[in-house]
């Protein structure tokens, strides 16, 4: 699995997940809603038919902000849903 | 509601859809699942917490394809699904 990619300009922790399936893509979305319920944490994603891009971007909203750990972990968080599917 | 936006280079079809919570969101991009499933049409789409962006490109893949008749169909019954959020 790849890693997380962090960025500058702004500021933001990238990731691209790869399915075998329609179905796979759905199921790991909807876990990764459950989740972003859960922690009132809402990443921009975007995706297709076996694809979905994540973007975290750091909790606090200010141009110098940095990824806390709390957003590492929120990332970490989200490798483990992928387990599930 | 504002109106798809045809672009060129390469041909596309994109609108933003916002919404007033995260429920609203995700129950549109429910709906957008299933009628993607019943299609076997899966759009672009990319989404935070209260929007959604989708790209439709031509059924057709070739570098001068159009949008056709069956494309924009498959819009404006994306837009009947919004009524049903």
């Amino acid at each position: 699995m790849s890693e997380w990619k962090l960025k500058n300009r702004p500021v933001c922790l990238e990731k691209r997940f790869e399915f075998a399936s329609y179905e796979d893509t759905r199921n790991f979305l909807d876990r990764l809603g459950d989740h972003s319920e859960k922690e009132n944490k809402y990443p921009d994603i975007s995706f297709g038919k076996t694809y979905v891009n994540i973007t975290l971007r750091p909790e606090i909203d200010s141009p110098d902000a940095q990824m806390s750990q709390k957003d590492n972990d929120f990332a970490a968080a989200i490798d483990r849903l992928l387990q599930e599917v």
